[in-house]
């Protein structure tokens, strides 16, 4: 895996050839998900209620989608349909997606990102075949190792929430991939999370430095070393109760420890609020306390709802591709959308773009400090 | 790394010395917790007032401890003090631990252990330095490659808990290390919990099999060829959101995943029950919520506590070590010392390690069955 791979021109990228209407365009799969057409359709309308400045290209069996369409009035003038009959499943291995997408809702979707009629994709599909095609179709920007799926957590931060990557692109990262990691997740935590001066933390087994794996340690000198030049605060090894908390607000790791990480929180955050529940249906006390406290818990709820975080964006690719959970419902799905064209708004695109081309020029012409200026 | 280390003699190992009265002899380092001495005489006491069949050798500065047992009438003529003068700190690294810990109050305390004067021991102290020592001194059982660190999830499951390692002895593992969590785990769900033929999972990004690292196929493969024979059903791949679910009751995984899915677990269930704090304090309204709905909130509390499960078990020693968090209070010290009681009355140490010595030979012998008979 290297950068050779990655020198495509600059005009196959998202943003160049989009009309320039001021409007943003969102490329969405209307047939990934769990839930089906339907859902995704009804996500759509859910946003686009609110929000007038976007329209969407969706892709799927145009027999389908077409009736669902109609029933929303908020979507009126602004859905043009691709009709492409095929589906990536959830079972799909990676070898078939590969010889069999070409007519389908993923590929298409994608593909209109590519020819630069839309600003960003969404998808909720297969992951694993979401990415595959998105390095192969939008390739990835010049100088990434590895593309990333950055994931947001609700956190004790002012801005509510922290983002993690990589949660789950690839299963392996050396220091090099963490670097990138950092230097994209900062990028991201500007642009998605309006954080100027961004904290950057490494995800590790002890804060202490004489912990964890070797190859912790060449990455935390990495990091370190290019934290000033790429404007962000390094704050150094982290650890697992950081990732909802406030001593960073980007958490750098592998994307199998990420996803296990991920996975982790969701299942502990269901099994806390499915016991609550419980507790709430107790006695006739606590089914009188849960009327009182309706108002405080649906805040609470809204504070931690994984609905409303629903997005990994994709990073290091030339193009903006967000990925909506597999189960997500229609508040997931226009989340997901909400995310997509925030990040085509603030350009993050070519912003992240710019940061890795400056990255690797300075890794090549200046070379890593290696601390001659101590010597003097 | 192999088992040529691992030739202590069996009457080296915790049980076969101590005096046989009936009684249960915990060996307690009262120095090692943040909260201090009294902390930990405090949560014997705790422990002993429920449980007369226990009693106590504690290891550290007698001048100390002697005051804090006076006070504590549940413990008097239970406690017996070893006068160490040193403590491991949090801080220590394993060079300073191996070259300066003679004289602590961990090193003595698993020196009862190893002398056979006590059937188990607790520390709150420095995890990395207690199983380092653990190591060096009770040493290794006969074919075990790396000891493993286990602890106990809230989850969905009948028994309320779920059983996973390694959570942190060691950073890394390949095939082999899997295969043996996984029937050192087994075993420890049947003596810890109960559960006479315990499900088994391996920890992976996603259920699909062709997903995940290549290490994990091999393990994948050697667990499943190995459950028949040690009497455990292996479910196979499992994720993040299965720790506190209901699909296996045993997660097996490297140290480095296993902590960090720990402290994410630790710290989004901290964070839900802060928001939910402040949720009950927000209006007048919440408030009398809070008081109607007291008694379910702290049957709740308790489903979740994380001092009800506190105590990681060190398997694949000679002798039973538990490890106490750090951070323990009064009754996270008691339900330590409660567990390790626990499994010194089942006898514990002995069936881990006769389950072991069977697996090796059958490893020995039989070999790994090639799959030849398919070739007839």
């Amino acid at each position: 895996m290297n950068a050779s791979h990655d020198t495509s021109a600059p005009d196959e990228s998202g943003k160049g050839t989009v009309t320039g209407t001021g409007r943003i365009t969102v490329s969405v799969d209307a047939m990934g998900g769990d839930a089906g057409p339907a859902t995704v359709v009804a996500g759509l309308s859910h946003y686009a209620k609110k929000h007038p400045e976007a329209d969407f290209i969706l892709h799927g069996p145009q027999a389908t989608l077409d009736p669902l369409i109609a029933r929303r009035k908020h979507l009126t003038g602004r859905c043009v349909v691709r009709d492409v009959p095929g589906v990536v499943t959830m079972e799909d291995k990676p070898s078939q997606v590969m010889r069999q997408s070409r007519d389908t809702s993923m590929f298409s979707a994608l593909e209109s990102v590519r020819a630069g009629e839309a600003h960003a994709c969404v998808s909720c599909g297969n992951t694993g075949a979401l990415m595959l095609l998105s390095v192969v179709r939008l390739r990835k920007l010049p100088g990434v190792y590895r593309p990333a799926i950055a994931v947001l957590w609700p956190s004790r931060n002012p801005q509510g929430f922290n983002v993690m990557l990589d949660g789950g692109a690839d299963v392996k990262a050396d220091e090099r991939d963490l670097l990138q990691y950092a230097l994209m997740g900062a990028s991201y935590a500007r642009n998605g999370l309006g954080l100027a001066r961004p904290r950057v933390g490494l995800l590790n087994v002890g804060t202490e430095e004489f912990k964890g794996r070797t190859e912790m340690q060449a990455a935390n000198e990495l990091i370190a070393e290019n934290a000033p030049a790429a404007s962000f605060d390094y704050v150094g090894f982290v650890e697992g109760s950081d990732l909802p908390g406030e001593r960073c607000d980007v958490i750098v790791t592998d994307g199998f420890t990420g996803n296990v990480a991920l996975k982790t929180g969701e299942g502990v955050a269901k099994l806390f609020g499915d016991f609550l529940r419980e507790a709430f249906r107790y006695s006739p006390l606590s089914r009188l306390a849960s009327l009182l406290a309706y108002t405080s818990m649906q805040r609470l709820k809204k504070r931690i709802d994984p609905r409303r975080v629903n997005g990994g964006v994709f990073l290091g690719l030339n193009g903006t591709v967000v990925k909506s959970h597999g189960g997500a419902d229609a508040t997931g799905v226009a989340a997901a959308v909400k995310l997509a064209v925030q990040l085509a708004e603030s350009n993050f695109a070519d912003k992240l773009a710019a940061r890795i081309a400056a990255a690797t020029m300075l890794a090549t012409e200046g070379g890593h400090d290696d601390k001659d200026g101590d010597r003097k």
